[in-house]
């Protein structure tokens, strides 16, 4: 893929800030931009070092259109691999139209999304699998989505498949040179060295396979359905959980009320509360969507938190009964919690009888627990948080593994499995070179699908097109 | 006023774009950050030059939060006029964030609105006119807007002021050594040259002071209400008057649909369109409200736009004829165009006479006018545009003419007006140059607000808390 044109666009979020930067990248970007450029110190951009800074005015003809600060980047020496320009621009998002719109007329062409990085993965500057963590980097808004991007970014994935192609191919090239001199049945490829690859290979593919169930959440945030009647105190609950965190996210502009209440992060980790209408038996017709609905949406989640009003619990323990057994009846393997709040109100007598009937509910082994709780006092909010972590393998994150988080890869991986597996079986059966070759150059192409080494136009477009503009 | 601490805050707009930028401005920016950073190149951030680029991890202890780009500007060589650093990150919230955490632990304090630009200024970078021109740059969303924020910010009114001050400072040093001298009745000041300079200075204030009503419309949009019943086609004809803006307008990613009928670009100029309900006679209650409410938006207004469908015309003249004597009559002098709509369904003849009609309506010489136009054709739109722009002196801004646009300096020329005033009847009235210099001091002091020299806590707080945060 050949690389010629001049490329522009805004790469800070849209709208107004104090400052923006508008990023141009290509052959020309510096010749480009010098032309529309007048340094306060009236020497010529294109004449400066890489890595430098320069204060002057972007001028169209005789009209100034802005003060600007302006980074120049000779060379390969820049995040795209080519010479770029970025310009520190007043925010206005007038005057960022205005500076574009120059540079279009001036021979520069509005960047695509993500083309800046494919970019800088065409002209090496990253393989595929760091490109695309890039944009889940700038996607990330909890600290364990955050931790993986970076870990993916830094290479740490993708070095260790490239590796381990890289011994795949080394003993491909040697069974296939046995190939040539097949009549005179020598061994280059030494068979126990082979084996022992395929052991590794294999073993390290079903980890990568297994991490994707927890890289993904970490990604995606954790579905989390709350059944509950109305009144129950879901809002207060969702507050509790997220008062210690607020600090993190209300902090950040544009964040609204209702976001909040989706996505709350726990312990770093994002859980996405879905708000059910409960699923209190009724003969109304309304009601009884609401009920299809919530079922719907408990499908939908990984974990079910059931929310039950204490105070009501002693009269109605019967109903409570009822609909509980209801949702392990139709989601049997589904992780639930029975929430009691508003235990404030309660003697500790009561408390412990309720803890001890529901309690009784619920089946062994799958994850499932009672957690009495005050949302109002805070009582037992903690205890919820390190239940609903203990859904997630933060182990895996506190010991920085490698998690698959990208479902492109994911796919990739089971292929490459499924493959080196056949290479496996043709081992036992004692395949000849010719015939275990072909399963190895599968293998290879799924790894290198990961990295970028092997690819095609329409692939980068679909991973791409997911990028921003700007970057 | 002493700056001391070290500031940091999000510069770029908020929300996730490609990159965002953090600027941190204060004695130890560049040594926090260097305690931060580990570049690439394993080089220490504090030992390299000013006006230099820098990629590296925003470090946390072990913990890399980012992979950044650090712009680092020494000594007073900055925006501000102080050390600072600008840390290029990932544009994710989540980051920028984590980053904004960071230098908080490490000993920056978070930038108040404006807090930059006001270091600028105490810094001597600007002055104080220069900098609200700056939050006007920002705040510019039409080439008009623009060119007269950039035109104060690179200094060109206060430039002005200044000078007049400093020739009316000398005056009154001279006239206040003639008091110490005053029993031997010299003359140092030569009153010849300042009568001259009274009357220049007079002449340079009542230009300013009459540039503010063109300057303020031209910043702040022009308010014009639209008067017609519904279905007359307003929705269409801001459509048609927006049309061949629209590369400039709708290409800004988070424009609304709302925002664009709200206020159109026109020739540059910003128009506002105030839409109403009309007035249409009634004896509803509710709708008799609708019609006090038109009349509020009118008084509002700068020009009304009496919208008619061509069609119900011929019909219904005397109905439009009581309707459009009735916004007369109570706006005498306020700017009235007739628009006839939907004209393309007419005879020319039937053009001829509603043009006729609707002309003996008007009153002579406010700027008055009758258009026929088709809003779904296009037919007449740039004729209306044209009037529009007519009540702007767009001639002020094609000779790039000083224009007040900022109120505080308006009250301040006023202010400042009224003392030469009383200076000039003092020499009319040939009062001795102590009683003259009182009213000199007054002058200087109102010239001096404007550009800064004369300043208080007060009024930069009040300035600087108008800016966005990070600038």
């Amino acid at each position: 893929m050949q690389i010629q044109d001049t490329i522009a666009a805004l790469a800070t979020a849209p709208g107004a800030g104090a400052i923006a930067v508008i990023r141009v990248s290509g052959a020309e970007a510096l010749a480009i931009v010098s032309d529309l450029f007048k340094a306060k110190s009236g020497k010529k951009l294109i004449d400066q070092d890489s890595h430098t800074l320069h204060l002057g005015n972007i001028v169209d003809g005789s009209r100034i259109l802005d003060e600007a600060l302006v980074s120049i980047f000779k060379g390969k020496r820049s995040y795209t691999g080519e010479p770029t320009v970025e310009i520190s621009c007043h925010g206005s998002s007038y005057i960022q139209q205005e500076i574009l719109q120059l540079l279009f007329r001036n021979g520069c062409r509005a960047a695509k999304a993500g083309e800046f990085t494919l970019r800088a993965f065409i002209n090496g500057k990253m393989d595929l699998s760091q490109a695309e963590a890039v944009a889940d980097l700038i996607a990330s808004d909890n600290a364990g989505a955050h931790q993986i991007a970076m870990q993916q970014m830094r290479g740490g994935f993708s070095n260790e498949i490239a590796q381990l192609r890289q011994e795949l191919l080394n003993f491909a090239s040697l069974i296939e040179l046995e190939l040539d001199f097949a009549e005179e049945d020598v061994e280059f490829a030494n068979r126990e060295e082979f084996q022992n690859l395929i052991t590794k290979i294999t073993r390290v593919l079903k980890r990568l396979i297994d991490s994707f169930a927890t890289g993904n959440v970490i990604k995606n945030g954790i579905p989390v359905a709350i059944v509950g009647e109305p009144n129950v105190g879901k809002s207060t609950l969702l507050n509790a959980l997220l008062n210690e965190e607020r600090a993190i996210v209300s902090d950040i502009a544009g964040t609204t009320r209702d976001t909040i209440e989706d996505e709350i992060s726990i312990g770093g980790i994002g859980f996405r509360f879905i708000d059910t209408a409960g699923i209190r038996e009724t003969v109304d017709v309304i009601e009884g969507l609401g009920i299809k609905k919530t079922f719907e949406k408990i499908a939908q989640a990984q974990v079910v938190l059931y929310l039950i009003n204490s105070e009501k619990f002693k009269d109605q323990a019967e109903l409570f009964t009822v609909e509980i057994q209801k949702i392990r009846n139709r989601f049997p393997d589904k992780p639930l919690v029975l929430v009691a709040n508003k235990i404030d109100h309660l003697s500790e007598t009561e408390q412990e009888s309720i803890n001890k009937q529901l309690a009784a509910l619920l089946s062994e082994g799958n994850k499932s627990a009672v957690l009495l709780i005050s949302a109002k006092t805070g009582t037992g909010v903690e205890a919820l948080k390190e239940q609903l972590l203990q859904f997630v393998n933060t182990g895996a994150l506190r010991n920085n593994e490698t998690l698959v988080t990208n479902s492109r890869h994911y796919d990739a991986l089971l292929k490459a499995l499924e493959e080196i597996e056949k290479v496996q079986m043709g081992i036992d059966a004692g395949l000849s070179g010719d015939l275990l070759a072909i399963d190895i150059r599968e293998a290879l192409y799924h790894f290198g699908e990961i990295t970028g080494q092997v690819t095609n136009d329409e692939l980068l477009g679909n991973i791409f097109a997911n990028f921003c503009i700007g970057k």
